[in-house]
């Protein structure tokens, strides 16, 4: 028979042991956040009707896109984000889960990318939305669900960027440039991968003049020296140039007066040149970036969008949500050592010297008291057996031979000493291996 | 513009909070039970070279494989099960991973069957296999994960039944139609769904004489009246008949002499007309049905096999393993009761009167007790925040009023009673909603 060889698709990625387990246990750690907050999960399908998803996103995405016709010869296609499947979902079912409505959503996402280091055809991305009001609230919710769910993994330095797509407008109104409002935030939003001459070049084109430009680039370039409060402050006089950039300006006051007593000052600050490039977004928007890896750039991202279910239907629907890019995340904990890779998820091997049946039973006794066992699957030489322990990276080994068996206790061998314990009850290894 | 309606594809399905909770939850036992034995998790892609999964799998499954041509005109399919990628995935990093491996998936399949009541295009297997070993160990102890596993989830009634495949071959064997043994069994397989004289009817096509149909058919009948080992002690004669029989029995009498001390006896049981149709088996396989509902079907199916990876390389690669079917296995909880379905996922609602800033510090001083808290993003009326929380069917509403905040103590009710308590501290609060 002709052999295949075995091999993923380029972009595409598995994940062994190590990994996955550090994976899953970012997870329980991610859901149990949201749920702290009372977002509820809700699941969609990997395959939608294209049509739903071709309407949505930009041109770039929609070439991304995996489409093929099934069986039935419909036009189908893989979701490219959890975002347009949660307007379709809000759509169709919003007078049974009624508003407001908070759920989070776990899945992958596919997109055919051109392959690059560090970027996969399909990832992870945890969502979280609060859909149908428009309070400030809720956007306090959002960010102390970024600040709690970030800080349950284990981080402990890293910063949230705030800003208002409407400030940003309203310079444009300013400016007399609202109509290519969404091509300069474009533009302006790859500031930090072209640089300040090459994006100055690019709004030239649209047509911008010098000085416009000069203005613009100098405003969102303001940093907040103090506190975010203090940067506002400094900032009350642009409330006079029109009503959006005075409504963008409120309401990041009225966020983040509630924000100082809720999040420590250092994890969020307002930048101006946040932009969030998505069409979508109409009021306050943040990044998140880790203060010791900044070029991993944001992990978690998301701001207030106002006609989620525009393609769906004529009714606004207002919402604010965030999304974490799993795997750049799982990439930066990896880097930081903030978590542990292990190929054993068990906390000791046991392993039977003598017979079969009395090792399952100490092992089930064991597990009985709330630890992890595995068994060597067979009675072998003891060099067999350890080298996988070793193998697998086993602190931990519990021997059990002829002698055990007979005298009803047990043998402990700590793999990283040496050392060797004899005569144990279950209860005196249970607390040895869970030290 | 033109309105989409937003809708799923046919065979496929949204999950809205409370079964996607009851999912959650689940998941969450299932994984905790089989990292409880030392099984770790892996992920593969849900896109895989369509060559990869031509090769494997029935007719039937081969077309209902969704394959398309991707962006790099490679012929590309969604995976149809965990299996033939967990082939894929031992073939490629076997020296990495060393042998004996244990690895449970989770993931979701695609196949695009004939649309009907209760089946999905899109679904989600729990995969836990042992490979590289032949040692009776990894047999016995994937019975004890499927038992570990259900009672875990609240199931008190379920069977595991048990049988071997060599058996099967041997009685086969026996009566000169060894080669036929595949078409047998697939034709066996069916007997519940085609009843047995359509079974008969069948196997005469193979050709088989009405004799060695009438001794197939009153052998796998045989039923377990006592003990699993009870019944093979009344088959002990069937072990003159040829190795393959000799050896199929010895086997179930080593794997039950084990089971006897390690799971309770009435949860698995000798079915000698288990056949599992699919090809790969070779050795002891099992299914498992919900005693109270045994129209579901198998719920957790598995089995030995010598071939995990013959289309990747000419090594033989011996394991065992099983798969839950998630989907199933949910409906059956749901109709048993055994999971509770909610749309909260939070302990209490807590709902602001006068002011936000205190409402959000006084859920984040609770969060931080321990406690999951949703706040209603607004300060309304209380008939509209109310409805909110007999909406969701919140037991228990917290109160934050003007009094409350100046007398830094809390109010709350209990929407099912009616009863209204005041003057709480933090903790108690907690006491009462966390009962």
């Amino acid at each position: 028979m002709m052999l295949i060889t075995p091999k993923t698709l380029s972009g595409f990625k598995d994940r062994l042991p190590k990994e996955a387990y550090a994976k899953a246990k970012m997870l329980r750690s991610i859901t149990k956040s949201f749920e702290k907050f009372g977002f509820s999960p809700i699941e969609t399908p990997h395959l939608e009707y294209a049509e739903i998803l071709k309407k949505q996103g930009s041109d770039e995405i929609q070439k991304e896109m995996y489409h093929f016709l099934d069986h039935g010869n419909r036009e189908v296609a893989l979701r490219f984000d959890l975002t347009v499947p949660l307007a379709r979902f809000i759509s169709q079912y919003k007078n049974e889960l009624g508003l407001p409505f908070k759920r989070y959503c776990i899945g992958n996402v596919f997109r055919g990318e051109r392959a690059q280091k560090g970027r996969y055809r399909e990832f992870t991305q945890c969502d979280f939305d609060f859909i149908g009001t428009t309070s400030i609230g809720s956007d306090v919710e959002i960010l102390e669900v970024i600040y709690q769910t970030l800080s349950d993994l284990g981080l402990k330095a890293f910063t949230i960027h705030i800003n208002n797509r409407k400030i940003f407008n309203g310079l444009c109104e300013y400016l007399g440039v609202k109509d290519s409002t969404v091509e300069i935030l474009r533009i302006i939003d790859k500031i930090d991968k072209i640089g300040k001459d090459a994006t100055k070049e690019e709004l030239k084109t649209i047509p911008l003049e010098i000085d416009k430009i000069d203005f613009l680039l100098s405003f969102i370039q303001k940093k907040q020296e103090s506190s975010a409060l203090s940067l506002l402050e400094e900032l009350q006089d642009y409330k006079s140039y029109n009503t959006t950039l005075k409504e963008g300006l409120e309401e990041l006051e009225e966020l983040c007066k509630i924000l100082q007593n809720l999040l420590p000052q250092d994890f969020y600050k307002i930048n101006l040149s946040i932009a969030r490039g998505l069409g979508y977004y109409t009021g306050i928007i943040y990044e998140t970036t880790l203060n010791d890896l900044p070029s991993l750039g944001s992990v978690c991202s998301g701001g207030r969008y106002d006609n989620l279910t525009q393609n769906f239907s004529n009714e606004a629907m207002s919402g604010v949500g965030a999304s974490i890019g799993l795997d750049r995340l799982l990439a930066g904990l990896l880097e930081l050592n903030l978590i542990s890779t292990q190929d054993n998820v068990a906390n000791a091997l046991l392993i039977p010297l003598f017979s079969l049946a009395p090792s399952y039973q100490c092992a089930k006794n064991l597990r009985e008291l709330g630890v992890n066992i595995e068994v060597y699957p067979q009675v072998t030489k003891p060099k067999k057996s350890f080298q996988y322990a070793n193998k697998k990276g086993y602190k931990w080994v519990i021997i059990l031979g002829e002698n055990e068996i007979k005298n009803n206790n047990y043998s402990l061998k700590d793999m990283e000493s040496g050392e060797q314990y004899s005569n144990l009850s279950l209860k005196e290894i249970k607390e040895k291996i869970t030290l």
